[in-house]
């Protein structure tokens, strides 16, 4: 059931902006409407004129780009002046860039003319504005970012990763209370295993913030509190949850995909080297394809800004069609599940 | 060149204690004497009888584990009476167990009787041990925890890795000096580049610390700062050394290992499946198994304390008899080369 959703693209964001966003658009427009057709029912077909995305950004330029390709009546364009860039101060954008692609696109989810926005632009800016313009959930002071990581048995949604760099122990309850509902929403799972990510598993290691978290975790009756984590769990069932400062949760994400990259980058090249190991390669690589596309980090892009009372999905400032094509999708299916209705009443239950 | 060199190893700290160190010790010697052997110069013959290990720990327990081998000169038993545990607070390691097998390794260095340390105990009680017993260099307060992560054209120092959790910005600014020296010496490069880990590659990004410890860092003139990097930027050549807090390292270093793991453990599995596959696994597993090797984290065990007047290598707790033996060559290495004066050297130049 997908009747009326409409997503608001901040076209201008990112590495690439318009020239990323256009053709991912499209092309995600296209699988889409294709699968509908596939399918071949009217309610399939009803389904695909219900989805529309309107590209947020320079109008001209927008229209310019849109030239080259063939008319689609699901997608639209609406007009912003500025672009937040990544230089800059998040605090300066909430001033003084109301104009700008990503508040106009954040502005369309808040009066409701479209059930989600996606952005690749400057996280702290996203944070800001998100905050003030779609406000957050009672009970929660921060929205933090997340993303469910790939493990052996389940996956585990890890937060925050990169909107909080100075989390209280305060935030990280609250980042535990949410990424609870979440699991338990997304996952199906009745009472999700919350950690706290640490450098050791011992009661006594750890920074001043990390002992504090513990203790006001361990105190909340909501959650299943099961104690600290390390790095390496995030990738092992070990729990369905994992809390952590926005600091260190960036540069864990960061770290894990730059070293699949090189794991990855390794196994192609080892089937460079020679004609025997091209000949292998032809055999193999396509039977390997669907492995190393589930643990390639650009297939999984597009992360969920948890707290907000609307749909916000980050991608990477640098992701390419493909993969923006990827952060469309999740911002397709949060709207879809209507996930922030589904969180304010789980919270509600929770902080009650 | 490795005339006398002894390894004082603490036989009792890790998971498996004893059991894992005295196996992976025998292997180690047996590997040494065999290349010696196969080079059957006088000279070769001569290094090996110059090469000791003294096991650290309760004379009782260990005897008998040798017991099982054949006897070896290379090899003797320094008792001590406890061991530190994982649990143990280091702060009263230091106070009350000056008996342990991490303590006396540490001061069999301190006299001379060994050039090197190896241990796969508690962190925080080797840090605060090695830093008592051995000393730090004029200049530098605290050591740091450092390793050489695999990247494509060259490898990246990361450090902190873990010894110290809430780095002041002036602590930052010594694991930057001290990088820069390592990478120097081990890599060869004359200028080695310096950056520092951050949420994102823009000077407004990141928390306080990071601020503060880019101002100091940058003023230095003994250093070639390249400004900010980010999580992934380890693995690519990006900087020669990346300085970070030690609980925002030891995530980033945990959180990799975890990822490349789930990879190699998904590639594994994928040539299970089928009688297809096991065929084509049959024909690649041996030609891969260089180039999985090389980017598996049990083959790279072994982390350098780095700032001490001693050699003194940390190994995964966890580590199994295989990967251990890589933290004992490390040692071995670190203390042919003199890398503790060549430090000392490097530093009073930069620091004077």
């Amino acid at each position: 059931m997908s009747v009326g959703i409409t997503i608001a693209v901040d076209a201008m964001s990112g590495d690439d902006g318009p020239q990323v966003v256009v053709p991912a658009v499209f092309a995600y427009l296209e699988k889409l409407q294709s699968n509908d057709a596939s399918q071949a029912s009217p309610a399939a077909s009803c389904q695909s004129k219900a989805f529309n995305i309107i590209l947020v950004g320079k109008q001209v330029e927008l229209e310019a780009l849109l030239h080259s390709y063939p008319e689609n009546p699901s997608i639209s364009i609406v007009h912003a002046e500025t672009v937040v860039s990544m230089d800059d101060r998040p605090s300066r954008v909430l001033r003084s860039k109301q104009d700008s692609s990503m508040a106009v696109a954040l502005q369309l989810v808040k009066s409701g003319q479209a059930q989600a926005c996606v952005s690749s632009g400057n996280t702290g800016a996203l944070m800001l504005l998100g905050r003030s313009i779609l406000g957050t959930f009672p009970g929660i002071d921060r929205p933090a970012i997340t993303k469910m990581f790939p493990s052996q048995g389940g996956g585990c949604f890890v937060l925050d990763l990169g909107a909080n760099v100075d989390s209280s122990a305060e935030h990280l309850l609250q980042f535990a209370i949410m990424g609870q509902v979440l699991a338990k929403i997304t996952k199906g799972v009745e009472n999700p295993r919350v950690a706290l990510l640490n450098v050791g598993g011992e009661s006594i290691k750890g920074n001043e913030q990390v002992r504090l978290a513990a203790s006001l975790i361990e105190e909340s009756e909501a959650l299943n509190y099961i104690g600290f984590a390390e790095g390496g769990d995030i990738f092992r069932s070990y729990a369905d949850v994992i809390v952590c400062d926005g600091f260190v949760g960036n540069v864990a994400l960061k770290s894990a995909e730059g070293a699949a990259k090189i794991l990855l980058s390794g196994i192609k090249d080892f089937f460079k080297e020679s004609w025997y190991r091209k000949l292998l390669g032809r055999l193999m690589l396509p039977l390997l394809a669907k492995t190393l596309k589930q643990l390639d980090p650009d297939t999984h892009n597009g992360a969920i800004f948890l707290g907000l009372q609307g749909v916000l999905v980050k991608s990477h400032g640098h992701a390419n069609a493909k993969s923006f094509e990827q952060a469309v999708d999740l911002a397709y299916k949060e709207a879809e599940a209507n996930l922030p209705e589904l969180i304010n009443s789980e919270l509600e239950k929770v902080l009650l």
